[in-house]
């Protein structure tokens, strides 16, 4: 049991370190060496409580995701109607799917290098487990399509959230980059709030 | 003279040999010393006509840029009304828009290496008249986006097409790459359909 104890509390010491490390200096600054002597263990004990640093990455990501949950948390959703909605409803959906959009901006921006690491983490494929956590933050998007376009079926539905979600990442990825040219971040945000909210509004003209 | 035309002949092998490279292996695997080897020139060589490597891949992937230009030419797109735009000539650029988007798919998927490398490349700063080039390309989306929106200016029309650009590429790489479940072709066409679609009519709509 003590022993249980003691891989908890590296393992926990072994995120922490690499979570510090990733904000302050982005992901490619994350070297087992220096891990190890952050938290003060031998180079080899890392390999007793992950099996390679992958899965230690993953974990901070875990981690960034359950930030980003209680960033979204936080944006105002207006109910779901009970019955058919009427249009003040679906403007409210609509601007729903704005504001987590401009979330997801606001957090990029927040915390850059966290968010970057999201993304340039490469592993052979992604485990059910981290997969399953993706999937669950899609279900914020949901909840205002379902207002939006309650003829689709719940894989539909799903499936447009994610892609929602992948062309909203394209707006904030290409747009705080430097493969085109930066927008600033009120330019951006400006950007974010007419394309999400004309396909907010195309979707429900359908 | 004949020097410079030695010069321009070994410009042009190089950029062939890092093409054929890079499309089938990726940027990955680029390598001066192979480069050089490919092209049986000293390795100093290179540098003598590309200050570094960063500008060979640039030559790269302007190439890359002109080939998706030549696939988007053929994308057949309506003209633009002479005066206000009909409903049929709205829905006609809403579907232009569509299939601008299906196309950078098709080229994504038909070119993926190449396609990556655009992204992939990183530099400083890009220098301008790489900027130019992937400028010119958005002029394609700014046809239909003066159809269904003549009431905005042409830096706010420049913009909004950048970032329906954005929103694609967000909807192509994410489908196609492995960071959220991989989408088969057929479905991430569809989505690209629905999502392109209702962005298109509710830009419209306004």
């Amino acid at each position: 049991m003590r022993n249980d104890d003691r891989r908890e509390r590296l393992r926990t010491a072994l995120i922490d370190a690499a979570e510090a490390t990733i904000a302050a200096d982005g992901l490619s600054a994350l070297k087992a060496r220096e891990l190890a002597r952050d938290v003060g263990c031998a180079l080899g004990a890392i390999y007793t409580v992950f099996p390679d640093l992958d899965a230690l990455i993953l974990a901070v990501n875990l981690r960034t995701l359950t930030l980003f949950e209680q960033a979204i948390t936080a944006v105002r959703i207006a109910p779901e109607p009970a019955g058919a909605a009427t249009p003040a409803e679906r403007d409210a959906a609509v601007e729903a799917l704005v504001r987590l959009a401009v979330a997801y901006l606001d957090f990029a921006a927040a915390h850059a290098t966290r968010w970057r690491a999201l993304f340039q983490h490469r592993t052979e494929a992604l485990p059910d487990w981290y997969l399953v956590e993706q999937v669950r933050l899609f279900r914020y998007i949901e909840a205002p399509l379902r207002v939006l376009r309650p003829d689709l079926g719940e894989p539909d539905r799903a499936l447009l959230a994610r892609s929602l979600f992948s062309a909203t990442h394209g707006l904030v990825s290409l747009g705080l980059d430097e493969k085109l040219m930066v927008l600033s971040e009120p330019v951006l945000r400006g950007q974010i709030e007419i394309v999400v909210g004309a396909l907010g509004r195309g979707l429900a003209g359908e």
